[in-house]
């Protein structure tokens, strides 16, 4: 039954990749003009599913499936709408559409619960450098200061709300109903772990804390042909022996990803020797402890290279996020729901931030990934494998199933 | 008698330095307007000392102070005019004002050669990314090609000559008068060897090879949070190990210098793993033989440890200028000159390109470096020391006598 769906699942999401702000990729971000046609979409699949459907004012797509009594709670099922540049078809879209499906596959079944299907509006940062603007709306963490925030033409991010046609004086609105039952979050694994382990599907336990610092390395700008080597302080130098020893520690901790994403040499010419060099860190851990011995290290590790090498060390601190760990409860019977399907078990800890992460700290929260082939992400390449979506659909309806036992026991 | 004329000298440089593009800094490109007003003070020093003063058609200040005979030969003295972005007053200016002072403390007294100084207009390669304007205007190698090379606001150096008031399709005029004597350059040392010696000046035999390449280094761009160590080709990584053995080849090969002065990591996220990552490779030494090798060396290392780390490399050779050697019997004379004003005798290859350069292949040339404080240049902080400038002009003047009785014997 669900190989077929997941078909059409598969089939909705590559079609909802062609709403695009650039022709021939897939980049879509918060409330551009392309979302507008994804709601279009989306909406009508929902109402063919029995859902009422609306837009929240942060630009959530939200469609409510009632459940068996007027006062039932609520489970919501959700992921983002929005990509990042030159984005394939399944991050995020492809946990709205399967919500969408499963509800869709109930026929009008009911439950003991709603279930509220949450499209949101934005997760990856890319317009404004801030994430998750969606699902924090939902949990009231949409705030002033959030609103003013600006993108790259000077557009704050209430104004981006009102271009849209909605009103950002109302983003109170979009708070999801109190007391809910729960958070189910489906999504592609966007890493190699469970395509390396030949399995479809994993739940997710926690998702990994993460620090993010920025190094500066300062030393002295200098010519590149007149300056001897044994007198340079070379902030290049410095910030390449230090990226090598973040690579060098990283690869002896176990469960332990630490990046250097970004590299600014300044002034940044081939034939000046730079005198300040920045490089950005990125490291995350399932266990805190571990990730903030790692940042204290990898810290005074640059701060000894730099004595030795004459150049000082800014230290900055850009992020701080300890790790957040899902729903026992909801992880179990998500386990188990997986387990009926005959699927191997796998629990994981989440390397990547996800809508969530943001929701955990209010309601239970569960998710389930499911295997990206190769890794392949953030990429117009990124796949999934039909087999695995209609395992996910499947392990889907028997958690549906245990909540609904749960309520009744 | 050269300690007033070298405080004078020093005082000129430092009110030219008031005439910038930028205010609080001295700025000043090719055909700028600043450049007029630096025109127009030298103009007046040259007529002054008693030089017959124009401007070319690529903008350079070219003042002749005639010889004893209407058909003598010409000694050309120069440097440039134009500065690098919040510049020092002593690059490039400090040689141009010393020749006019020069010709000024002959106070009419006539040699059996004319003696031309030149300013040249563009020397730093600031506003076309192309260095050398004013000099090889005058070795007839400003070509159509250059001509239409645009600088960032699209105006190509055609058009920028024309705003000037100058007629480019004149710039042929601009050649040299033939069968020059030679060309002396004064320009201060711009690294910290004389400085470090403590000597006041140095005799350039030779102008360094300089070889500048691109390596790319190409991996997989990959989530920061969900790509394991082991499954990473991280770019920045790459590019990071290679800087390190480049730093610690030329640290162990005497006279080379290596520099990684920029390095572009793409996508450029901190929490995106680099997919590629450039890092520019600038290589110079004295001996050629040694430069080529050493690029060859760095390149095999680079494609070397590309493949043990499962990335490929691109390595793009943007130029190999062979080392200039200056005048062997102009070098010979100028060391006679500084020895005769009693400073210690230093022979050195210059690490920097200079207008010389381009003239060495078409006449005799040669340089008289005068110790750079700190070794601080292309900064505000730039100096000269006083009795550092008299003993070049003493040498300078030395050097005029020397040439004229090598004209007699």
């Amino acid at each position: 039954m669900y190989a077929a769906i997941a078909r059409e699942v598969i089939g909705r999401c590559r079609s909802l990749a062609a709403h695009s702000e650039e022709p021939g990729f897939t980049t879509r971000t918060f409330l551009s003009g392309s979302m507008r046609k994804v709601h279009a979409d989306m909406s009508a699949w929902m109402a063919a599913a029995g859902m009422s459907v609306g837009v929240d004012p942060v630009g959530n797509l939200r469609g409510v499936y009632a459940g068996a009594s007027a006062g039932a709670r609520r489970l919501l099922i959700g992921s983002h709408l929005d990509t990042v540049p030159h984005a394939g078809a399944f991050d995020g879209v492809l946990g709205v559409v399967m919500g969408v499906a499963l509800v869709e596959s109930l026929r009008g079944r009911r439950f003991p619960f709603s279930i509220e299907v949450v499209g949101f509006s934005e997760e990856e940062g890319v317009r404004f450098g801030v994430p998750f603007i969606g699902s924090r709306a939902l949990v009231g963490e949409v705030d002033d200061a959030l609103l003013a925030v600006k993108d790259a033409n000077g557009m704050s991010v209430a104004d981006a709300i009102g271009a849209f046609g909605l009103d950002p004086s109302r983003v109170s609105d979009a708070r999801a109903e109190s007391n809910p039952l729960g958070y189910l979050e489906f999504h592609i694994e966007q890493g190699p772990a469970l395509d390396a382990a030949h399995r479809p599907l994993a739940v997710v336990d926690r998702i990994s804390g993460r620090s993010y610092a920025d190094a500066t390395f300062i030393g002295a700008a200098g010519h590149a042909g007149t300056t001897p080597m044994d007198s340079r302080r070379d902030a290049v130098a410095g910030a390449a022996e230090w990226i090598g020893r973040v690579e060098e520690f990283a690869r002896r901790t176990p469960g332990l990803v630490s990046t250097v994403g970004q590299v600014d040499a300044m002034p940044g010419a081939a034939n000046v020797i730079a005198g300040r060099c920045r490089a950005s860190l990125d490291v995350r851990h399932g266990e805190d402890a571990i990730r903030t011995a790692a940042i204290d290290h990898l810290q005074s590790l640059a701060r000894d290279m730099s004595a030795r090498r004459g150049l000082t060390l800014d230290w900055s601190v850009r992020l701080d996020q300890p790790t957040t760990p899902m729903s026992p409860s909801l992880v179990a019977m998500l386990d188990r729901a997986v387990e009926k399907t005959g699927a191997p078990r796998t629990i994981m800890s989440s390397g990547a931030g996800h809508d969530a992460m943001i929701l955990a700290p209010h309601m239970p929260a569960a998710m389930l990934f499911i295997r990206t082939p190769g890794g392949v992400s953030h990429h117009p390449d990124e796949s999934v494998m039909e087999g695995d979506v209609a395992m996910a659909l499947a392990a889907g309806a028997n958690f549906l199933d245990e909540l609904a036992a749960s309520l009744d026991g």
